[in-house]
Parts: structure tokens; C-alpha cells; sequence
């Protein structure tokens, strides 16, 4: 049976088709049947490709055959992912995806229309690239409550934080090498400002708690802002900065969610994923802690996650396999991060920055000052108490009248 | 519904019990449907608990009751698990288990007769305690080709050599240590002997080659004859030593399966896995390396993945997963290890160890000797280049007749 289009010819797309076709005899048989990808639907042309014969433009010939049980949306973006996949749910067929775009704006409803349709939106490959963590969470950990989910949730600014940690170098010169390797696009800006990861957390939240959580309403900074001056503080005190998704349930049914870089302390096992690897961290009631870790994204592990939805896919033929959540219409179901206790790492420079401590320490308590190789005169770095975001920010400004607040970053 | 039997009330029956009636209400929600424990099993009296009208004697009642859907079988052992679980199966009901002895020793016959009546037979708890690894492995994974699984499997074991590594506890101070701890029985033969991690290799190994991998099959050697010498030279060179369960495939369709202490290198994250934690690396041809971390045993992480696969049954009425595994009556198919490569730590004892390194050079080729802080003069270690197992142990016979060989352990 040619029973599989994939929708994208681009990085995932061709590696989605050449491990299909690679392992195609052993996925048959796990399946119980023969299966093949029939259509790759992508605009461009691609003179001399081995599956050149397969590759139209035309979308409407996969929905209008109903031979094709699976669409393997690859696309990326809303438009016209979207619609493509709304259009193949509403014929019957099952969409598996890569798309966290999509999946994070749009996936309440798109499960809810495959669902009506008694087939399978799957988006394994959505988040952590090739990592399972969408049907450990869904289905391993269905007997826990979810007490947290934080991780390292992008790769491009994994890699650059840790050539940051590892080789000193600098945010733009970092961001070049990532650039230069094909790591991070020629527009950095969906990585580098947490976007992306943003998205991905959205999603795991959106399963673990069962309500949509829109990625414009959780809060967000990236890593643009990060120094070596800030790199070399932390790791003095035991810490590596690492760019950390979270989401955990609130009060009144509501869940906190940000992502935002982190000093995360060296005991902690996401101190040491470097590199462009991911790795994410969840807290059930039951299980404790549980760590998946792997490549986070990359042409053959996200196509390792795409063939994975699809076969089960084909498995499940005509049958739903209860993967959803709900939409979410209140505004406030996230909470406001001002909100939350956080302990801050806190970098002021000021004239003979010494003499502010005093002051500092009448703000907020009990703190720890930290130290680096070469701290200047003028320059103090601090981690605050735990305590309400909103209320920290109100004694910096308090502080910025006799210092420059150059940096602060949270701690995990 | 009452329609979920636990069979054993024991450390994991009990934490089954707990945690199912802890998240009821939300387990119902994910199922679609009311549901709830009817039925525990266990020949012993608990007067004064919680559940004490729902613990039956006769596992007849069970068997009888068209309301039990699921049976979790938390008895461990083969005996009366085997029996029990087979005559659920037969009945049309679901059996759910935490037991790997059974399922390394019975799995692909228990997995046919659930699929011949339409019913699941589910384990997820058999590997790894709470850690997902069973459900990512046979669907996440499942467009990969599955080049090597390897891990900590087992946590006894695992404490102990922690305790060696970081606190310089011998092995019979830590083993007690474990025991005292409830982290190691009374006869801690099966997991210090690696009884226990094999029975686990087998099953991941079994699942991931699509045929059954008996323990006995499998050469397998424990910690208790490592010493803290080894582990300081160890360690001086670059490694924590860790008990690893591994499986990959061989020539011809074979496989090659181990389960012995290891040289692990720091650089890779199994070193830094401590104390009763489990982790597991499954290497794929599109995924690359992807690993899972987490409590590897316990009442309640335990627990956690039984009623994981209590609620997937109960999603899953009347439907098989088609999850298994053929049965193998080829007694070649695990390879002798004495064939594998492998490089191997090497520690001898002769007077005036260094006069024999000439002879140990000629006879291993380029070696790597290794140092510890006060190695006395009668003491020599080294690391052998890789080769076939079976030639390293014949030239240790050959440096046998001058030197006593204390200690030999493979490379990671």
C-alpha cells in the first residue's frame, strides 16, 4: 500500500523519506502490512532527487486519494500548514507533524477535528526533536500529577550558551559559529529570543494540564543579553547558564509558565547537556524526577520522530488515540510571572560598587555576594533571597538610583 | 467501574493501590470513563488498612468478575505469576506487570496468548522502574533501526558503587549500607550478581529485535569482586565504574547481549548517574543517542508506571497494542561474548610489577598503563587495546603463569 505523503521537501521532509524508506520492510512488518510514501508535495523542483517521480505540487491530489491514510505535515509555519492539515483531518486521514508553530497556536482545535474524524493528530517530533517525551508524558506518566516540566528545549542557543561556558566566547561570535554550521537560521531571532522554546514548553504544558496554553501568554526573554561577564560569575558559583523552559501548575487550576535563561547549579544533570543537545526534566507525584535527553533537532532525529508518529499511525488505522486538551478562553490561566518566587542572580555596576553592599543587603536580607577572576572596582554581582518577582524588580529599581543594573537572570 | 484487580499487596502493590486512588479522579478523566480498584490479592492478613475490604484471598474471584477489565500482577516471581497471568489473559482481561522475572522468562509466550484474546499484556514497569523506556522504545523509536541499548539497569548495584567511588566505602560496608537502607534484600544475590539488570537487558533487547533473548543466554558477571583499588584506578584514569546491561546487534541476524561492571568515561552521562538511579541509552540509526534518567525502583516510581499501563488498557478495551516479540529457539542466537571486541582494564599483582611490562607490551601490543596515588611496587594495571575477548583472555593466561591477575574489566 502507497499510503504516506509528506507534505515539505525541506530538511525534515527528505530525512522523514529516507528513513522511511531505509527501514521501510522492518516498519511494514511491525505494522502487519506494506506501507510506502506515495506523494511528497513541495512547490520547488528537485531535478535528479531518487524519489523525483513522487514530488507534485498539487495538495489536492493526496486529499482526493484515498489510498493515503498519513499526511506527514513537514512544512513548518501556519500558513498553509494550517489548512492543509485541517483539510486532510477533515477527509479521514491521519496528520502527524514536526510543526510546534502549528501544534502551539492551533492544537486544541486540530485535535479536537481529528478527533470528530476518529484519526490521529500525532506531534512526537514537535517537541525535542527525536526525543520521545510527547507519548512518555501522554501515556507513561498518565497515572502522576505533573508537578513540573523544565528543560533545555532548543539546541541553537544550547550551543551557543555552551561555547559561551566552554570556549569564552561571545554571544555574537557564538551566534556566527551556529550560523556557519547551519545550527541557527540566517534569522536567529525564533531561537535566540526563546520563541521557539517557547512554543515547545506551551505544548508539553498544554498536554500535561489539559488546557491550551498560548505561547503570547507566557512570558519570554532569550539570550541576546547574556555577557561573558555573566558566564564567568556563575560558573564561580557553582552555576551554568542554560536557557530553561518551564511550566508547573498553579494555584486555582492555573499553571505558571516562562521561559527565560537560568543559572542552573552543577548538580543538577541540564548543567551539563551541551552542545545542541536537549534534555527535559519531568516531576510526576509518583515517579519523581525522569530525565529524556538526546538531539534535539537535526534532519534524521526530528524524521526518527515524524516515522514514529506515523507508523503508529498506520497501526491505529480508524482508531483515536485520545492524545488532547481543551481550548483555553480565560486570560488569566497563566499567571502573571511578576507573580512567582524566583531567586535572582544580579550584576550592578556602580562607582567603588563595594561601598553599595550595605545598602544592597538592607534591601533584600540575607543575600550571597559572588565573585569572578578580575572583578573591576566598579562592578558587584549578588543572588538575591527567594522571593516574588515583582518584588525584587521593585527594589532594583530602587537600587538603579545608585547603580547600573547590567544583568539579572533567574535561578532553576 | 470497578473494574481494576491488583494482584500482590507488597512494597509495589501498595503504591499501586495508593497512587491509583490518590489520581482517580483524573485517571477517570483521561479514560473517558469511572473506574477504580475492586479487588487486591494477597494471601496475608492487613488489618486495619485503608483498602482492608477490598483484599481478597482467592484469586478465583478475580477470574470470575466480567467487571475486572485490568489485572496488575505485582506479585513478582514466577510462581503462581505465571499461572495467574495466564488464565487473566485467557479470560479476556488485560494484565498490567511490574514483574521482569516473568517477562524475561515468559514474555513472548504471555504476549501471544494476550494477542490471540484481543487483550494487552503491558510492562512498562519491568524496565527501569518509573522511567519511560518500554513505550518509547517499541513506538517512538520505532522507525529506527535500534544499533545498541545500554545502561544502569539496576539501582542496588549502582548505590553501592557510588558509595565506592565517592565516599571510599568497600564493597561490603556499602552492600550493608543498602541493605540497612531497604535499597538491598536479605540474599542480595540477584541484583549484586546482575541477575536482575540481565532479565532487564533481555526484555529491552527482546522488544527492540522482535525476538525473545533468554537470560541464561546471556553471560553475565556482578560487583562484588571490584575492589576500592579498581576504583581509584579507575577514576585516576577517567572513568566511574558502573554496572552496564547492554545489547546491539551481530553478524547473520544475531545479536550480542552483556551484562557486566564497565569503565565508563566521564565525558559520557552514565558516569555521572549516582546512587539508586537508572538510565538507559538506546542508540537508533536516525535518532542517534537518546537517554532516560530517572528512579530505576521504589514503591511509588514503580507504581507510576503500572498505573500507566492500567490506564492505557482501559483506553484500550478490546483492542491489542501490538506490542511482542516471537519466540527464539535458535540457541545461537545471542553470539558468545568470548567473540565480541571488547578493551579491557587489567590488574595484576608479582613482585617488582614493572620489570614484567615488556613482556605485557609484547603481548597486548600498544596498552595504556594506569596509576593510582600509592600503587606499591607488587601492583600493575593497565588497559588492553580492543580486541576479540576470547585472545585477551588467552594472553592473561599467558601473563598468568608470572604475575597473579586480580582484576580484569571491560571498557564502555
Amino acid at each position: 500500500m502507497k499510503n504516506v505523503a509528506v507534505l515539505g521537501y525541506g530538511v525534515v521532509g527528505s530525512g522523514t523519506v529516507e528513513l522511511f524508506e531505509k527501514n521501510r520492510e522492518s516498519i511494514s512488518e511491525k505494522i502487519g502490512r506494506d506501507c510506502d510514501v506515495k506523494y511528497i508535495v513541495d512547490l520547488r523542483d528537485f531535478p535528479g532527487d531518487p524519489f523525483e517521480d513522487r514530488i507534485i505540487k498539487d495538495f489536492n491530489k493526496v486529499l482526493e486519494d484515498d489510498e493515503i491514510e498519513v499526511v506527514a505535515e513537514v512544512i513548518g509555519g501556519l500558513k498553509p500548514a494550517y489548512e492543509f492539515t485541517k483539510a486532510a483531518l477533515e477527509k479521514g486521514k491521519s496528520v502527524v507533524t514536526s510543526n510546534k508553530e502549528l501544534v502551539a497556536e492551533k492544537g486544541a482545535e486540530l485535535l479536537k477535528i481529528a478527533h470528530e474524524h476518529n484519526v490521529n493528530y500525532l506531534f512526537e517530533a514537535s517537541v525535542g526533536g527525536g526525543i520521545p517525551i510527547i507519548r512518555p508524558l501522554n501515556k507513561c506518566l498518565a497515572g502522576n500529577k505533573i508537578e513540573q516540566i523544565s528543560g533545555i528545549l532548543n539546541g541553537t542557543t544550547n550551543f551557543i550558551l555552551s561555547k559561551m561556558i566552554k570556549d569564552q566566547m561571545d554571544f555574537g561570535t557564538a551566534l556566527r559559529l551556529a550560523q556557519e554550521l547551519g545550527y541557527a537560521e540566517h534569522d536567529p531571532t525564533a531561537d535566540v529570543e526563546g520563541h521557539d522554546a517557547c512554543r515547545k514548553i506551551c505544548i508539553l504544558g498544554s498536554l500535561a494540564y489539559g488546557k491550551h496554553i498560548y505561547p503570547e501568554k507566557v512570558h519570554r526573554s532569550g539570550i541576546s543579553h547574556i555577557t561573558l561577564e555573566d558566564v564567568a560569575y556563575a560558573e564561580n558559583a557553582g552555576y551554568a547558564i542554560k536557557l530553561i523552559g518551564s511550566v508547573k501548575p498553579a494555584e486555582d487550576g492555573k499553571v505558571s509558565a516562562i521561559v527565560s535563561p537560568r543559572l542552573v547549579p552543577k548538580s543538577n544533570m541540564l548543567s551539563s547537556v551541551d552542545g545542541v543537545y536537549n534534555a527535559i526534566y519531568v516531576t510526576g507525584d509518583g515517579v519523581g524526577d525522569v530525565l529524556f535527553y538526546g538531539k534535539g533537532a537535526g534532519k534524521l532525529p526530528t524524521a526518527s520522530a515524524v516515522v514514529g508518529d506515523i507508523i503508529d499511525c498506520l497501526k491505529h488505522k480508524e482508531r483515536s488515540i485520545m492524545i488532547s486538551w481543551n481550548d483555553c478562553t480565560d486570560d488569566d490561566y497563566v499567571v502573571k510571572y511578576k507573580t512567582v518566587e524566583n531567586s535572582m542572580y544580579v550584576r550592578i555596576q556602580a562607582d567603588n560598587a563595594d561601598e553599595l553592599k550595605p545598602a544592597i543587603s538592607e534591601l533584600f536580607g540575607k543575600l550571597t555576594y559572588i565573585e569572578r577572576a578580575g572583578r573591576p572596582d566598579n562592578e558587584l554581582a549578588f543572588i538575591t533571597p527567594t522571593m516574588v518577582e515583582g518584588v525584587i524588580d521593585e527594589k532594583l529599581e530602587q537600587l538603579s538610583h545608585s547603580a547600573d543594573i547590567k544583568s539579572k537572570i533567574r535561578l532553576l
